[in-house]
């Protein structure tokens, strides 16, 4: 089933909306078999608004789905312009009319008169229930496509998708596409790609994509034989690394780890210097994260790290804040001050100044301590500041989670 | 200036990744005058590249920036079709490929003849320089329109257009637009909207938006006359509290306070419990921050907070970890323990579990100590756990700024 998704408001061209709308619709018809081939954004307009339909209707997608422009106001003109456009007559529904006045009644507010559009129904198609909000939907067959008309709040969109649209793409039979996943970080996406490229040469029925991010690269398979797309997933995961491949669902690197940590069940503590608490935030972002996570140190100035961790003044000097030497003492130390199974360190230059030819800005060094070892991996990362905190928190993250397995 | 977007990708079509791409171009375009009347998201593919193009360049817009598909990956396929449509011819850039050769040598990573694509050329247009990633832009002039080629990957593609669209936009003489705004925080929309609503219908030709996020609500103008918009800047300025105001420019919190705390010579650490090292991590986000922030400690567990903070056994049994005299404590102790000028607590209860009658989910302690005083402000924040812990560190940041120019 091939659908087209039409997002209509000028805040979302003047960018002060982010279209989360059209996102969350594509996961969700994708989700069921659904193609979605095309997307467009256009302005409360109605010169817009036919221009896109025009375009559309040639493209004989089987659904048009449009979201925006239901609401009361006076840049609200979704429904007339199209009910016009398909020359559709509408009416006043009075009933519609009494229900709406009294939900407004009760929740104090005194109805105004432009909330009367709201009640205008077409004297053809489906009018689409919305048990939160004023805006009814419309669902109405024209060409050879279904034109599902909807609200842009979003709890009202959902609902109404959830209610009526998911019900109707299911009848029409779509068969069931099979989806999965591997989440790797550590290597660069061309590297992936020509690890994992044969396999999906050799298996045209799998559509694949990698999406890269700073959290490493994802590969995604989808295809309607869920033995194929398990046989992929299987070949891929053999020729990866355990180390690179951190999650197999869409669970992120802090669910994996917090989820690992409480079934090894195994106490966890962090000194971070350059990633100023991005670590310890990311995994309290966890619920329940504060079964294994204790706390840590941020260690931002040097002095913090002598002073309230304990670093040895020594090592600062002949290595300097930024070195293995004062990544591993982190390490131990943070283990010692709180009495955790695990500590993490994590001492790095974020740029964009500090760096130095010997230590170039992206430098970081990660220290994983548990009480019987203690090891140092090493990093160059190339981006900005913002970047390099986050692939760093990553890299550390990852390291950790080797541990817990180990 | 009319422009149009064109974001390509199967992520986005797919939902699984959301385009934040279009409304980062879409605010950053307007800003500069410029009117978006119209984005179209499409397949990695090239029948959809060259439909969208036949339609997008029969509507003659001045300008068309496309996003994605510039990657290494057999999916990534935007720059070939989008020469092949315009009839381009392309050549390899041996001086490029030695430059991405060496910049991954000094990563550590061995290049991948799959990157041998990102050293293509087109013989015409101009090629956009792409200091951080391997994927370089392209700008090339055709009938009516000129197009602009960028990657996908969010901080590649900001920053080209940051370092090459906006002065190519400025050097077009578009009619300047100004703009101006004020970002608030503790107020609700429609509190603000009955306090300032006045001001906008008595000024038609300021056009305004109210735009609330977890930071608080955002209050933009726009318009042609300078003096008109720093007059109602200037009126709605004088019906808010200061409290309320954090900034009058695009600069947020954190830099506004790193900002502030270099001015005023003030030293600050942090101890986080709830937001679990957010606070921490939102200062380090601003270049110059070590200059002010000497670091802090993420008591998360309770043991912590009274092993490595000192907060005395008896207040924690006796009031708890999350109240008054816990943060008041903690704000003290983080001042004792790092010597900085400024301390500043939180303890609260970020959800879902953890809460009781007496302090439901969503209750926070913020603590701000110096020499000579000490204070605590409660809250009860009503989102999930993650709002929470953005609205508790954006009210913690608040009340940091507000004792640095007190």
């Amino acid at each position: 089933m091939n659908v087209i998704i039409i997002s209509i408001g000028d805040e979302l061209l003047s960018g002060n909306t982010v279209n989360t709308n059209f996102s969350w619709i594509g996961q969700k018809l994708a989700g069921l078999g659904c193609s979605i081939i095309y997307q467009v954004t256009i302005a409360d307009d109605k010169s817009s608004i036919c221009e896109a339909l025009d375009k559309i209707f040639l493209m004989s997608p089987d659904l048009i789905i449009t979201t925006g422009g239901l609401g009361p106001t006076s840049d609200d003109i979704t429904r007339k312009t199209i009910f016009d456009y398909l020359s559709i007559n509408e009416k006043f529904d009075d009933s519609y009319w009494e229900i709406l006045k009294n939900r407004f009644y009760e929740m104090g507010i005194k109805i105004g008169n432009s909330n009367r559009s709201q009640a205008m129904v077409p004297n053809q198609g489906i009018v689409i229930d919305n048990p939160i909000g004023s805006a009814r939907g419309f669902h109405i067959d024209h060409k050879k496509s279904s034109i599902i008309i909807l609200p842009g709040v979003p709890s009202e969109m959902k609902n109404m998708i959830n209610d009526y649209v998911v019900a109707f793409i299911n009848k029409q039979g779509v068969e069931k596409q099979y989806t999965s996943i591997i989440r790797t970080t550590g290597l660069s996406e061309s590297t992936i790609f020509e690890m994992t490229g044969s396999i999906f040469h050799k298996n045209s029925n799998c559509v694949m994509g990698y999406y890269p991010s700073y959290a490493g690269v994802d590969i995604r398979m989808r295809g309607k034989s869920k033995k194929l797309i398990n046989k992929v997933h299987f070949d891929i995961k053999n020729i990866l690394n355990e180390k690179n491949i951190y999650s197999e669902s869409d669970k992120n690197m802090e669910q994996i780890i917090v989820d690992l940590a409480i079934e090894k069940n195994k106490k966890i503590a962090i000194a971070e210097s350059c990633t100023g608490g991005l670590i310890g935030h990311r995994i309290t972002q966890i619920s329940g994260s504060s079964k294994i996570f204790e706390g840590g140190f941020i260690v931002y100035n040097d002095h913090l790290k002598e002073k309230v961790l304990g670093v040895n003044k020594l090592t600062l000097e002949k290595y300097g804040a930024v070195s293995e030497e004062a990544a591993q003492e982190m390490a131990e130390n943070i283990l010692k001050n709180t009495g955790s199974d695990l500590g993490l360190s994590v001492t790095g230059i974020a740029g964009p100044g500090g760096g130095s030819p010997d230590k170039p800005v992206g430098t970081v060094y990660i220290g994983v301590a548990s009480d019987d070892s203690v090891y140092v991996v090493k990093r160059i990362f190339k981006s900005d500041r913002k970047i390099n905190k986050l692939k760093t928190s990553q890299l550390a993250l990852n390291e950790l989670r080797m541990k817990i397995i180990e």
